[in-house]
């Protein structure tokens, strides 16, 4: 094989150095060798090719809005960036379905799809500047996955190019499918470290006509648990449902409502009919609010999507991911307000209520760095979630920052089988090393 | 390590004789060395702990009623029957999950969530009489698959047993999580070949309220797939959407009306306002029966149920179960219908049709081995659905029926991809050999 230097390769600092981090504050430290801004999916096949030949590591890039440290490249890596392999290669009415490539920005595909009256359900917070192939690798979730579930869950197939430079079609553009395993669930969420995703066969669902939205303040978190736990079991399913705790708010406004405040959201030819239910059972914890209208709907999301901003005013923001089973939701938020009086650090808490995936959120006083006492905040929080039955990260990766609790979660059996799976898959360890495994 | 051969262990032919086929049709020859009838987690542990030693194959079963043989033994290998381990562990209806024992009959489990208002939504055809191991070994589908996903979509973790004994436990109780590979949904649909599942957590989902049923007869499966299409450009999403062609309807009924059957369920708080939609498109291409009650209901699903019956008192049956993208379904079946008019076969074809996921059905005269000519026309069947942009396989797995043809969609990379993953779970290949892979 001869060996072929990947059309877009450049070493260009200014270029290197636009593309070695993420969104995670982590710097690994060092300068990446070359970056491969590529074009197509040979000059994937091409990277690879001379990275597995000259035993490189190689770091996967989509738009660099990861949380957790999976896409910071470190000294003497090659990044590989895919943002430009954006094309939309199908969408599909008929089938529900839409072929796209990995660089995609999700959102776009979004609108694309709701041309025809579909959309793609994920929603991660940061679909407007994420890419799909970025979404994948860490299983992105979202506000909606509480109705229609996480990345994986619209996933049918990937098109991958092994560590060797294969290119391998996993899945199928069916919904059905069970000859083999199922390597396609393998790669969605595995961080870059299995095989560079380079497009892939994505569910569509049918976009709902109706939504009906709600929202309340509530005296504290118990009450708002109890209220969604009171919609669970009246068998409602939201399509978001959301908590903010006290915390939040009081970065939102001082001198606002509330020790916390719940977002519902029903769709579905039975969005009213629901809220109409929902209503009735929050109606027993507070004073709903269900919006008359579009515009009102838009200034109750808004009370939800400000919160991060503005804990982001206060300083810098260290977003934590953790889910526990539902029941223990509460537990979890009254657990993370005491580690932040302990530590002194202060924590707000969002949370997707539907789900158990709780964002607290540190806020660190400007300059300072994410020292010992961070982490070991950030530590008892992921102690807390495995304690109450829970995950280290629902929905962001486990990337650099992760990867010292990962063993606790799993443990040493199932660990040993992570890394014979990444063997096998990359036998010279080329792919993203050092991200997704202690 | 000193070996304790199994409790349980027994070399009785009678029982031997009983637990070495399924309902494949298939009879590898030979006698089981001895089966192993699991009481307890342990006794799993130590049968795996004398095979792994002894290198002994290893056939794990449930209720034996796979239909690709999956579950077949040959001679000398242990079977490892876990029907008795059928302990519902827990419902918790306020996480909406269930912790249940491979054994469990997958009927007996939806009714004890039933007793909560909830309910397992994987609903293969078999559901009273299959384990929900089995249903996870095979990632068994069913009617409701539609939209409520297949049993993957239900499995959010598992207890497993390595083939070395190990006791390992994947996933998590939480409806999100991205800690580590998604080894979960790798051993869902692995045919006893990565571990023998012993234990799973389960997604529960509310029952529907409110459920619409209907049913129209059609001239033709094109004038059906055309009537199921518009149902889907119309953005309806229905829980149930199944097929029946002409050759279906007069096995019920020589004498009985139409060329398909198209069978319509709605269900949740919008299913009346749904089915009001999906009646108004049905209209326009046939007379449509809405159930005016749940009896009425009942006999329409009746018609569907009766299908399988009516085939079977024909003659001996082969059950097929191919998936197609749903754009191709019609022309799948007409090239079903070709393929039975060529071969002098007679195959009837019902369908999932909101998932593309047909059942041709190859009727032989009683007392018909699945000869030479027979295995001609179902891989026709096959090769069909892959010009389709389809796969072997929906629902019933690989087994050994199928493995011939795998590579066909598989290719050679993905193919060693698999026999890299299955050596790293189970290096000495003692767990369901020959089966799933070729």
């Amino acid at each position: 094989m001869t060996l072929v230097l990947p059309r877009g390769w450049t070493e260009d600092p200014a270029v290197l150095d636009a593309r070695r981090l993420d969104r995670s504050g982590v710097d690994p430290g060092g300068r990446p060798r070359a970056v491969v801004i590529a074009e197509s999916v040979d000059d994937v096949v091409d990277t690879l090719r001379h990275a597995h030949a000259e035993r490189i590591p190689v770091v996967t890039r989509g738009a660099g809005t990861g949380l957790s440290g999976g896409a910071t490249a470190g000294d003497g890596t090659i990044v590989l960036d895919l943002s430009r392999l954006d094309r939309i290669r199908e969408i599909s009415v008929a089938d529900q379905v839409a072929v796209v490539e990995a660089g995609v920005i999700t959102a776009d595909l979004d609108r694309a799809a709701g041309e025809h009256g579909l959309r793609y359900a994920p929603d991660p917070a940061s679909v407007a500047i994420s890419t799909i192939g970025g979404n994948i690798a860490t299983n992105a979730g979202g506000l909606r996955c509480a109705k229609y579930g996480v990345t994986r869950d619209s996933v049918l197939g990937l098109e991958v190019v092994l560590a060797d430079g294969r290119i391998v079609r996993t899945g199928r553009r069916t919904v059905k499918g069970v000859a083999g395993y199922d390597l396609t669930s393998l790669f969605v969420g595995s961080e870059g470290t299995l095989g560079v995703i380079v497009a892939a066969t994505l569910r569509l669902r049918p976009a709902p006509d109706e939504v009906a939205t709600a929202a309340l303040y509530l005296p504290d978190v118990d009450t708002a648990a109890a209220a969604a736990a009171a919609l669970t079991a009246a068998r409602i399913q939201p399509a978001v449902l959301e908590l903010l705790d006290g915390a939040c708010l009081s970065a939102i406004d001082p001198r606002g409502p509330g020790g916390a405040f719940l977002l519902v959201q029903t769709d579905g030819a039975g969005a009213a009919i629901e809220m109409a239910r929902a209503h009735e059972i929050l109606a027993g914890f507070g004073e709903v609010r269900v919006a008359a209208d579009p515009a009102e709907a838009e200034r109750l999301l808004a009370v939800r999507r400000g919160a991060l901003p503005a804990l982001e005013r206060r300083g810098r923001v260290l977003i934590e991911d953790v889910a526990v089973p539902r029941s223990r939701m509460a537990e979890a938020v009254t657990a993370i307000s005491g580690i932040s009086a302990r530590s002194g650090i202060e924590i707000a808490t969002m949370a997707h209520a539907g789900d158990g995936n709780l964002h607290p959120i540190l806020v660190l006083p400007h300059g300072r760095e994410l020292d010992d006492e961070v982490w070991a905040a950030a530590g008892e929080v992921f102690t807390t979630a495995l304690r109450l039955g829970g995950t280290l990260t629902g929905e962001h990766g486990v990337g650099t920052l992760k990867r010292r609790w990962l063993a606790d979660e799993l443990g040493p059996d199932v660990l040993e089988l992570h890394h014979r799976v990444r063997s096998a898959f990359d036998p010279h360890a080329i792919l993203n090393p050092g991200k997704a495994l202690p």
